[in-house]
């Protein structure tokens, strides 16, 4: 008599972006003929640079002929790849081993599927607000435990406040904890962390024997060279460190999907054999995944060629100039916001810290934006809305103009 | 302090492929020169057909121009790709609805991934013997109990023998059970479940509210019409089966990597609202995933249109004749072999029923050929050698001479 896994039950609720699409739709519904700008979800619009489409056309002519088809490739994807993707981190002084770095078809599912080679009592800390899938992925492998309705938390995770007084970056947790998720550029609050607070997470994990897993799916778009767009920029990272990196944004591969997770070998765990984390990860990649598309593996090489990380760079730069133009627009009507400098999202300080779904209403009634609430990332992003970088030029000037003539003072 | 999932180390070894491909190594290491046949994995070896390259090439094109350039697309597959399954089941009459497809990387991570939406401490049976992936999957999850060396099981799981006598598919389960996976045609023994056969697991999965997950992943090899293609051709299997599907074998997508899988709204348990399972599942795809990429969905539409369909047709007709080579070769030889005949796979008694391994010894130092030994697919797979009809004709028919001149009688 088969029954269904308990802890999807104590999910909160559906997935942010469901709901965003349904008050949107809703809108669009009872108001015919007004036009909706974007700035919700972080989704990107320009086309794929023409190195990338010769990779990727390349990758599919491999397949017509007999000589270069290719069936199954490598789990961890194949060395091309890997290969490009060690260089990628050798152009900031890293080294990588071939054997540390698992390719896939992106950093969601990595972020998601991670928690699996550790304790199912794992006590597990995310930053708050933060992106859904640290929090979901845990609470469905039983990490949870009940979900509070009035903190709007779970009781069983450990919340990592992030707030206007740390830079949106967390303190150390003060409660012991096995596993911490950190990103850096910040989804959702385009924060970046300094080596300096990245230096301490690390420092704190090698005491603790914790592990951090440190998303950098957005580092591509850091401009200021002080910032650090890999944890493994830090000594002793790789005691302690996994890092999880993407295509999406990097080179406009969110539907095309890429990505990759490094687990160094020097991540040993007080209960393992060296390298164990490492192995486990292989055993979980091999068992449950079968290596990413060839095709699309590809575009990846030529994307990380320096022909490619050009025109790449290119695309970037116009996501973080409409970042520009999005701060400076809302910072002229007198709003406060963060982020955006050295990230794709504006993190906006709702007026008089009204509750953000209450403005997430205002924007698209008054001003036809959608936007997303930040108290879908959790409880420490109430008050806050985050604004998505990625559209067309034309299409954020418009949306920026239209809160600036729509929104009610 | 982190510690690891501690059903990682239940695992009872590595995966099977690694295991060969060392062996090889070592033995072309140890005999420079030696040109090694390989009907060990099930790797497709044809080049793709025309008219899905034309539908690749059409999706990378699709991503160069701003005009039509998408980014993420929905979680379960765009509508295109779920549209053409819903056709392709309806070629055979069978109704599926487009909220019913979850169209994914492909159909190991599917079979890999169902089993998140059960429950914990769900009693998993397994045919014997069986694709790795059914039973790895659940232990890893916590569900197969120790391993007992002796008897080469887990003792927390339950063994449907398929042999000989009952011509490879297996006999109702004896104890309870909530969870059945099924494959056919079946990997490894190449046997194919008549229609009366399913009909018996349905009525059983229906009285004992049990949940069959039915691997179809070969099922475009299936040549005798009467036997069935989906388990949804079966009455009242909508209301207890879930149903697994691949483009690798049916299209060559082995490196491409697409499948999908059918879970119908009429799947209710008894614990559950009805259509949670689909519910479930949606809400494990959208968290964990992020959608199969869009260019190769435009090869998996490509390739389930009539011409794509009809080359793909002429590929499966060249493993099928390759699988006839072997299986006549064998017999020639006086050897004992099932399957191949709507399978691309061979399953091989050995001389004497000698043990699997030794036998791939044999084969390997004697006939310079690759095999997969049937014990690496669970103890009902000890005596027998699953050979793969995936190769170029001219290296299956070296293979095929290499065993009759090599092996020693």
């Amino acid at each position: 008599m088969a029954r269904t896994n308990p802890h999807y039950d104590t999910l909160a609720a559906g997935y942010l972006f469901p709901e965003i699409a349904r008050r949107a739709r809703a809108f669009a519904a009872a108001h015919p003929g007004v036009k909706l700008h974007r700035l919700g979800i972080g989704d990107t619009t320009e086309p794929l640079p023409p190195t990338v489409i010769a990779g990727l056309h390349a990758g599919v002519d491999r397949l017509a002929s007999v000589a270069t088809y290719t069936g199954y490739g490598d789990y961890e994807g194949d060395p091309p790849i890997r290969e490009a993707i060690a260089r990628h981190y050798r152009r900031r002084g890293v080294e990588i081993g071939l054997d540390e770095i698992f390719v896939s078809d992106g950093a969601k599912p990595d972020s998601g599927n991670i928690q699996s080679v550790f304790a199912p009592d794992s006590v597990v800390a995310v930053q708050d607000p933060a992106y859904p899938v640290y929090v979901d992925t845990n609470v469905i492998a039983g990490r949870g435990g009940a979900f509070d309705p009035a903190a709007q938390q779970y009781r069983g995770l450990v919340y990592l406040p992030c707030t206007a007084d740390n830079g949106f970056f967390p303190d150390l947790p003060a409660a012991p904890v096995d596993l911490v998720y950190l990103c850096s550029p910040n989804n959702p609050t385009g924060a970046v962390a300094t080596r300096e607070q990245l230096a301490r997470f690390v420092a704190f994990a090698r005491a603790r024997r914790a592990v951090i897993v440190f998303d950098a799916a957005y580092s591509a778009f850091i401009r200021d060279p002080e910032l650090p767009r890999s944890i493994f920029e830090i000594e002793g990272a790789r005691e302690c460190a996994i890092e999880i990196h993407s295509f999406s944004k990097t080179a406009g591969f969110t539907g095309v999907r890429l990505g990759w997770t490094v687990v160094p070998r020097d991540l040993t765990l007080e209960d393992g054999e060296p390298g164990k984390v490492n192995r486990l990860w292989r055993r979980r990649q091999s068992t449950f995944f079968n290596g990413p598309s060839n095709v699309v593996q590809a575009g990846g090489v030529a994307a990380l060629s320096d022909a490619g990380l050009a025109e790449c760079q290119v695309v970037i730069d116009h996501y973080l100039e409409n970042a520009r133009l999005i701060r400076a627009g809302l910072r002229s009507m007198g709003l406060v916001c963060h982020g955006g400098e050295n990230a794709p999202y504006v993190w906006l300080e709702t007026p008089g810290r009204m509750p953000s779904w209450a403005f997430f209403d205002r924007l698209l009634e008054e001003a036809h934006v959608i936007s997303t609430p930040g108290s879908g990332f959790g409880p420490g992003g109430e008050g806050y809305m985050r604004l998505s970088a990625f559209g067309h030029r034309a299409d954020i000037e418009a949306a920026v103009a239209s809160i600036r003539d729509g929104l009610r003072g």
